[in-house]
């Protein structure tokens, strides 16, 4: 391709080769042709930043070392960060965004810590901070809330939003393993990282709904005020116990309009098998809108992989290309959203009990409903009538160490 | 409101005032805030055309019953044609794009009949036409399509497009009863039309397929070119023959590309356990789509209704409000798209015939599978082994008269 051409094309630059860095590269030369027909004009990557060198790469002489290279290149109108974290990636994108080259980003992280402040800056200078695959990979969430629910109020937020944990509970569930044996499985298969923490422990989600909710409120919803419980107490009994009740767990990342409020959490939730996220299973995500016309709808695909993950990258430098020099409209501001009390949300809870407890547990949870597996002794299940959290947290304590878990109930 | 502030909002009018019309005003009455938010300016109904009066109703003196009013008024940048039909609604639609007047309908018979060359006509005069409503009520499908799958190659689109048919299958699954018998309580319900025959036949869900084949193309399905197969011959003995192998029956529309052709069909399909629309149910209508980068995405929600629906018209209106004399891209060209033929796509299909015809129809599809249903002696299931169409025709002419039923099996 001779230098006229590509000067008439739109500049992009990749911060990152790393999985969803090389994933844009392949997506867009891939998908050349229908790309460059949906932007309007051709996409071509200029510069790929990366530490390392890639000898031997077909886009070996795109790497650059330094990120002044990309930020002082005028030519350069969109930059996709797929480094990750918020360090280097927070400075690089605020520094392209003021001189307003767009941003297109995978990276959730840092969205979730400094979203509304880089989506101003982008405002300021008239270009765009744009984030579709920091949540639910290639699902466009983002897309469905900002541009296409506009005319709705969103009232909850609902979604499997780990593609690791779902894996691991879908295995539990479907192949009756433990979770440690699980967890080592999916480790080999590469759908758990060898330091799974992030994930299974609910990490990773509690990102992805602080932005989901932020974008619900308009308002910023600390990841670090959404209450976080992972996976790693979900037993094969509570698995067992929960089938025979017809449900099946999920952990869950949801967040609900309480009045001026949002309530933000991630949890493991017994989900019923009429509920839409019921029968999400294996590494797939989906995300469940609840809003005051519409009512519910779901979105649902790959949560994460380099494919998927970049084809939202793509679709948002398409976004960028299509508005040149104009601001794509995002409603998320620094003020911050109160937090609705957990304490005061009533669900029902499943328990499971030391068998000497049975009564006791009935007693504490009047109007509930004890289940007992065959030919399991040890311990027994209990469905609680709905109450608060704080008081269902309360009797618990009255329970002691008789409690072996406790779980909540999707209504 | 005075004349002054009325002056500064976008002026919007609403042609015809029936189901969807009036939930077109009652969402902009309830979700104003959040919509002006949204759109960047406020939004007035200045119009509402309809041929009768609505005497004590609110917008009673916003009613004209002249289009000219409309047209000719300067003021009035959006219409919402929400009337239905191929007739007037196509001649105002066309005027009010001639003179830059964006259109946002409802209307999927007008859409599939005159889309492309709508959409030519709103690109000439800097205006747009929007059809969000047309296809699956509230779920953003179009969006998807044309805005946040612009990374991918879109190749299958298969969906439950009709609420009313899903919800007679629905029925006969869950509960057993026969189609007539449904079909007559979904009347009384208002889940079904008094004359349901664009529902139950297939129509309905041909002009959604016909869209959103022409969509995925970017040339033009014909709907009469669309193979289309109703429900009114499935009977309570399939759906059990169904259950009896993990599946359940479901009216799908299907478009597919085949190399440059598509292939676009509405028929019942046996869908399995593990297909995620095997467990869409009612009046719920979901779309899935296969594209070669994202792998399989599904969007799922309410297909049909006032408010739903009024929200996909709102959502078109609040981007044309957002795009105002810039064209917001739709890849849908007249040019023909190249139809596939039927007749050479594989399947495996399921058969019913009398109990005498099982030793004929394991000879004649070799390597299938015969299902028998305790206590039912006069007839016998049978899934084929995968084969071409054409050769299933064929073969079952053989058979006669001894077929009650034949359907397909969706893989």
């Amino acid at each position: 391709m001779g230098a006229e051409t590509r000067r008439n094309m739109i500049q992009v630059a990749v911060l990152g080769y790393g999985t969803v860095g090389s994933g844009v590269v392949e997506v867009l030369e891939r998908n050349r042709a229908p790309i460059t027909q949906k932007a309007g004009e051709g996409l071509n990557v200029k510069y790929i930043l990366d530490l390392r060198d890639f000898p031997g790469d077909p886009y070996e002489d795109k790497v650059v070392h330094d990120v002044d290279v990309i930020l002082e290149d005028d030519e350069v109108s969109v930059v996709c960060e797929t480094m990750g974290g918020i360090g280097a990636a927070y400075q690089f994108t605020r520094r392209a965004l003021e001189r307003g080259k767009s941003v297109c980003t995978s990276n959730k992280e840092l969205v979730a810590a400094h979203g509304p402040e880089l989506i101003a800056i982008a405002r300021q200078h008239q270009c765009n901070y744009m984030f579709e695959a920091s949540v639910a990979g290639g699902i466009p969430i983002i897309r469905a809330i900002n541009n296409a629910m506009t005319g709705e109020v969103i009232e909850q937020i609902d979604g499997i939003l780990n593609g690791t944990t779902n894996y691991i509970l879908t295995k539990m569930d479907k192949e009756g393993a433990d979770f440690d044996t699980v967890l080592r499985k999916a480790q080999e298969k590469g759908y758990a990282e060898r330091n799974p923490q992030a994930d299974i422990e609910g990490h990773d989600a509690r990102r992805k709904v602080a932005i989901l909710a932020s974008l619900m409120m308009g308002k910023t919803v600390d990841a670090d005020g959404v209450y976080t419980e992972g996976i790693t107490k979900i037993t094969q009994a509570d698995i067992q116990y929960a089938k025979s009740a017809g449900k099946t767990i999920k952990l869950l990342g949801s967040s609900k309009r309480e009045g001026d409020c949002v309530l933000a959490m991630v949890a493991p939730f017994l989900v019923g098998k009429d509920d839409p996220l019921c029968m999400i299973d294996g590494v797939f995500n989906a995300v469940c809108v609840r809003s005051n016309m519409l009512g519910d709808s779901m979105y649902y695909g790959r949560g994460a992989g380099k494919l998927p993950t970049a084809s939202a990258v793509v679709a948002d430098v398409v976004d960028c290309v299509r508005h040149q020099g104009r601001i794509i409209p995002c409603f998320w501001e620094k003020e911050k959203a109160p937090l609705a009390n957990l304490g005061e949300i009533e669900h029902r809870f499943f328990l499971r009990v030391k068998s000497g407890a049975k009564e006791a547990v009935e007693a504490i949870f009047p109007g509930g409903r004890s289940v007992c597996l065959e030919g399991r002794t040890e311990d027994v299940g209990y469905f609680t009538a709905s109450l608060k959290e704080k008081d269902f947290a309360e009797r618990c304590e009255i329970l002691g160490d008789t409690v072996l878990s406790k779980i909540r109930v999707e209504e």
